[in-house]
């Protein structure tokens, strides 16, 4: 069966560690409910997500936790990319098994200089192996963290050999010129979504998806809103004011600034906490993240119920 | 208990595949036989291993396997590090508990610009949830692929704060002034190996280890008889050999080529295969590397019995 695919606005879920580093089930279903009530679904396990900084098995118990919690999988697009096919192919295969509606897949990033024909046996293998049309693919480009570009003729290959598979691309490369190529293709159904809500209102207009984006953690009201009303004459307004915003956590470490501004307004200290190799901030980096957002008049309503 | 740290050579042991893509144990424990009749270590789980291409479980099946197949745990230094600090303590933990002499252990390498004092707190966690003396960890510096610098000042810190567990590096960078900078330090009892026998006469003059080196999978007994008589009149002579060699398939994909040239050697065909993304060699290369290696009347003797 093959399943809709997605448009809209998604977050890449940040994880919460309890005092002991490992994953809060708890806080972390919470929050997901909260992500979806602001309309937005969930990129479980992206890079804002430190899923390469959780184990298969961790990651198999956050999936599972979040549907006996209650959340609908069709609202779900787990990260399940690996350096390893079979680990791709188990987190792929139980993402499918559990009906998400699909998977954002980062291509195998160890090995650098990698062939696209490499690259293509890669996804090639997974999809094989798994022979399954609900499966879902959304292949992850973000070169300038896995070093690994997911080329316009890779991308063409695929869609071309497995077209009920491969459902859509996230390009985080913040080239919007590496956008516009993949969107002038007008490959069959293919889905177009940005890496960063700075894009949306350019991507919507240019036939694009919508947005798979960090700051959907926090913001995700507005962003959604930007989606849901881009030809209205308000849009480039909003897009204005969702740059403000963005701002505010691109000028400082991404994922800690993104989770202690939800610690701040969900009053729960634990979001705070990242594994290593990243680093909390620190006591005036917080100051500082608090003043600005102060300033923006920030807030993020209904989290802290 | 603390534990005699290693010298010597030692291979990044390549991994053979079958037809199903799944590791073939029994060749690979005969494979680490005859290695060790060469009198190299066996640093399984290296790069050259693909080890990023394994599963945790793959692994530890595979760890398990050489130990009930004989081989002496003191000869092995299983690479253990990955992105996620749970599956680095899992297989640490694992090595340990199953009498290795060490572990090689690259940083977590999937965020980039990470700083020292993340990568730090990430050594810091292994160590302190292990908290046993018998670990002794060699740190694994290959910034070309994982892009993960591991900076001489990250180092100092790690040998003052844990003396007991920090026993070493590889030093892969192929930059012979960091290695050099490395033993300047004289940390003591710290074990500096190079990551190529290209450097290996150098390093043993200047007060290094010995080598870690992907050649010493198909080029093993000349490369430890230069370690071992590094200090004859032939040495000089020794090294130009093992560089003609080593020449063969550093012009070539690594990895594929090392395989391959096992596969011909042992004549057992499944060492051709590699795990995507990496690509086994296609014929014309196969050729070339044919021609290539009987020009330098080159062979693994031992191999195919």
């Amino acid at each position: 069966l093959t399943k809709a695919r997605f448009s809209g606005v998604l977050a890449p879920v940040i994880t919460p560690f309890d005092n002991n580093l490992m994953p809060d089930k708890d806080i972390y279903v919470r929050h997901c409910h909260w992500l979806t009530e602001q309309q937005v679904g969930l990129a479980v396990f992206g890079t804002n997500s430190e899923a390469n900084s959780l184990s298969l098995e961790e990651k198999s118990t956050l999936l599972a936790a979040l549907i006996e919690g209650g959340i609908d999988p069709m609202r779900l697009m787990p990260g399940t990319g690996s350096c390893a096919l079979p680990d791709a192919i188990q987190l792929t295969r139980f993402a499918v098994e559990s009906g998400c509606a699909g998977v954002l897949m980062l291509p195998p990033f160890y090995y650098k200089g990698v062939s696209d024909d490499g690259l293509y046996q890669f996804y090639s293998e997974v999809i094989q192996r798994i022979a399954d049309p609900a499966l879902q693919i959304y292949l992850y480009h973000i070169p300038q963290v896995t070093q690994i570009p997911l080329s316009i003729d890779l991308i063409d290959r695929l869609v071309k050999a497995y077209p009920d598979n491969i459902a859509g691309v996230k390009d985080s490369s913040g080239d919007w010129s590496n956008t516009q190529a993949m969107l002038d293709r007008q490959w069959p159904d293919f889905r177009v979504f940005c890496g960063s809500e700075s894009f949306l209102l350019q991507n919507m207009r240019a036939g694009g998806a919508g947005c798979i984006s960090a700051t959907a953690n926090v913001n995700p009201a507005a962003i959604y809103s930007l989606y849901a009303n881009w030809q209205e004459s308000t849009a480039d307004e909003k897009q204005a004011e969702l740059n403000t915003i963005r701002d505010i956590f691109q000028s400082r470490p991404m994922i800690p600034a993104l989770k202690s501004a939800t610690a701040l307004c969900a009053r729960i200290p634990d979001w705070h906490r990242v594994r290593p190799p990243l680093m909390q901030l620190n006591q005036d980096m917080l100051k500082e993240l608090e003043t600005a957002l102060d300033a923006a008049y920030f807030n993020m309503p209904g989290l802290a119920d």
